[in-house]
């Protein structure tokens, strides 16, 4: 498969130098949006040009003007069968953009719709690389480093190959918390998580996919400079926190969140990427990658939750058991 | 005052109009984050350039690499004070950016700091078309009508000065309901918020501002599309959600969230724009002045809410109490 990634990753690259970018959409639903979510931060931070994330079928319904033939559209599902986003695809590509999509189904009907296939591995022996962060950044910075070439953009790329070890450390380096976490928290009914710039697609779902989805239990993925703005007062000494801190630009938004709300919740569970074990990723591209990592860890504090509660992850009341 | 606010109006057109707009910025915090929104969509649906949301730190931290001299910044702070929104201006004016900010206040940090200054009317005496979404609707078809000319932009400019009857009327086709609302509710410790497109900023500031922070009681404000994929699973009879169902193109997807939660909560109220009597708006744009009715009416549940709780909506425990 990884001469297939290379390859697909090559092409999809040389789809977007062929044209006059004018803007970057990016569109999924729930997790899948969540993963690229980071993608924008990094093409606002990174390069000229506009970057904007939609909900597939916000996407679809309120019809950019700007969706056209300069436009790039890049798109997830993970089985490559979520409706709104084959449909996305099939729309974004009528109105002349190109359309990337990736899956970790080569033959799903999104990997047909689209123009540019990128399939990912998934699976508990997947190298980091070639899975569904891993192939996103990889495009990501190859595509910086097309639009806008500079050293840091390529020492991305050589990253990613290092991201399974990062993965494998702070997993081990994070067990005992999560376990710890999932004993104290077991009875909470609401967890609220707080996060900004590339890791607020973390935050946004751990509360919609691992919290509301999986486990039951209310959420709200509240914004770490927004949470000043309306949602502090909601603080009290009872009501959990899950606060993620980053290790890029917006941390001193997570900062004063977190100094804030220790101050008057009792509840408190910080993720902190400036405690993660980041060798192998340049010191500059820390924050970028530290999201990443903060999914692996916040994925064995979910999973803790589960083993605890007794709620497994795979249990639904809906999904899978009717239309909707 | 009409007469100051036309001037002012005019001038911040002439500067947008003054540059080869790349890309427009919408920046503020909380509730004047939420009143911004609507415009940013107007804008996606209207105009082949570029329009972004952000919360002023996030704005600042994350530092736009295309913010600069053919970029407008477009602020909003109803004191003048926000701290964040006031330093998003001058860090967007140092860049060079045209910076145009919105506030009730003349003489406020806000208005300094910002090249183009647009004062609105607060309270019971005003006027909608001199207030805050007044105002903001006659600068973004003021903008529309100068870059992309045409007669729905200037029909729009001719529907504001009908707002003040739209809102009068709704407000008391709405009243009872309210009233009914606040009696049902007021044991409520969380309640749900589901809205799309240019109603999405309705439901967030909703869920931030009337239902955290002024009634502190449990919210999030969910995507009517992204309920689907993850939030809904925690629909039960008993979990209450409050379902805004806009007039825009995105309310397929508000319809689809009602009908289903309808079939497993008993606790759903709806705000349904069609229901509004919009006589005095121009068929073509109820969508884009619904929204800004379905504010005035959710304003009205949340009077009723504090009234029949006994929490009144000036009550906070950390704002106007500490610095933070």
């Amino acid at each position: 498969m990884e001469k297939e990634h290379a390859q697909q990753l090559q092409e999809a690259i040389k789809a977007v130098e062929s044209i006059n970018v004018k803007k970057f959409y990016f569109v999924a639903c729930g997790g899948s949006m969540a993963l690229l979510q980071p993608a924008q931060y990094i093409f606002d931070r990174e390069i000229e040009v506009s970057a904007a994330i939609y909900s597939s079928n916000e996407f679809i319904h309120r019809s950019p003007k700007m969706l056209g033939k300069d436009t790039v559209v890049i798109l997830c599902s993970h089985s490559g069968n979520t409706p709104e986003t084959v449909k996305a695809a099939e729309f974004a590509r009528e109105k002349g953009a190109v359309t990337i999509a990736f899956s970790n189904v080569l033959d799903s009907p999104l990997l047909k719709a689209a123009e540019y296939s990128i399939t990912y591995d998934y699976g508990k022996d997947t190298i980091a690389s070639e899975g569904n962060n891993g192939m996103l950044y990889r495009l990501v910075f190859g595509i910086l480093n097309s639009l806008a070439p500079q050293d840091k953009h390529a020492r991305a790329l050589k990253c990613v190959n290092n991201l399974q070890k990062v993965y494998d450390r702070n997993k081990s380096n994070t067990a005992a918390a999560a376990c710890e976490f999932g004993k104290k928290y077991k009875r909470e009914k609401l967890i609220y998580t707080l996060g900004s710039g590339e890791y607020f697609g973390v935050a946004y779902s751990f509360t919609s996919c691992l919290l509301m989805e999986m486990l039951w239990i209310n959420s709200n993925a509240i914004h770490s400079g927004e949470y000043f703005h309306g949602p502090f007062e909601i603080t009290d000494y009872d009501v959990p926190f899950i606060i993620i801190k980053g290790l890029g630009e917006t941390r001193p938004l997570d900062e004063r969140a977190h100094a804030f709300c220790q101050k008057f919740s009792e509840k408190i569970v910080v993720i902190d990427a400036a405690t993660f074990d980041m060798e192998g990723i340049d010191e500059d591209l820390r924050g970028y990658f530290g999201c990443l990592v903060a999914g692996v860890v916040l994925r064995q504090y979910a999973d803790q939750l589960a083993e605890h509660t007794g709620h497994p992850l795979s249990v639904r009341r809906y999904m899978w058991k009717m239309d909707y």
